[in-house]
């Protein structure tokens, strides 16, 4: 998929999505999230605290795996409103394994996980990316 | 609905939150949103840029329409991670027309209004507010 020079700078600096899901019956669902693109897939590492959290419980999860369809916001707010622009990421999203390379990825994007134990993500494969800008039509 | 002060603050503080919407057949839409709290309801500002928007056209209208459950996230992302915090609102939402007094409180909140014409918004009904700061067990 090609991104914009607009999208990929969004992609790369902003430092926190917003990731949508629904459950079955179609209850949305917000969250905010740190995430890495690798240019394949977008990854959302489920940080793990003391080991009583099971990242099976994370509502995000459960609602991925009852209904895989994901919106990723990519955005960032300036009270200047001609400066707005986000990155809308849809696609589909799996409990996964974090790879060395995307743990690597992450420890360089936000130090802050130097310290702590990540081992699970969700993964999200992109079937589409919209880049919208201030003084664009919304849809 | 009784609010903690820490949820109130953010209510009142927060300057841009993400609406999760679901189409009918469950596909999640994420978009960033201008917002006020009248004690009662959380209303969304469908700002009308030039005649040719019509906000019955916007994907989260539409999907409203479909499916009325939302997920309204109001957070403050800091790279301190022992301070964030949110809150979210999950609750039912309806295409309305804004009223003197919203209008009002956006002018109030959002200057950047007072040039635009305003007169439809998305007024969320929440069922229940959640409030989650940094050291909670996630859910």
């Amino acid at each position: 998929m090609t991104l914009t020079p607009q999208a990929q700078a969004l992609l790369e600096t902003c430092r926190v999505g917003h990731l949508a899901t629904a459950s079955a019956d179609g209850q949305p669902h917000c969250v905010p999230v740190c995430f890495v693109y690798d240019g394949d897939s977008v990854w959302i590492a489920l940080d793990e605290k003391p080991k009583t959290v099971d990242v099976s419980q994370l509502k995000r999860v459960r609602n991925v795996q009852q209904n895989p369809r994901v919106s990723l916001l990519l955005d960032h707010y300036d009270e200047d409103w001609t400066r707005l622009a986000w990155v809308m990421v849809q696609g589909r999203a799996a409990l996964t394994q974090l790879t060395p390379p995307v743990v690597h990825a992450l420890h360089q994007k936000y130090p802050q996980y130097l310290t702590m134990h990540i081992e699970h993500a969700l993964r999200i494969t992109p079937d589409r990316f919209r880049y919208w800008h201030s003084g664009e039509r919304e849809s």
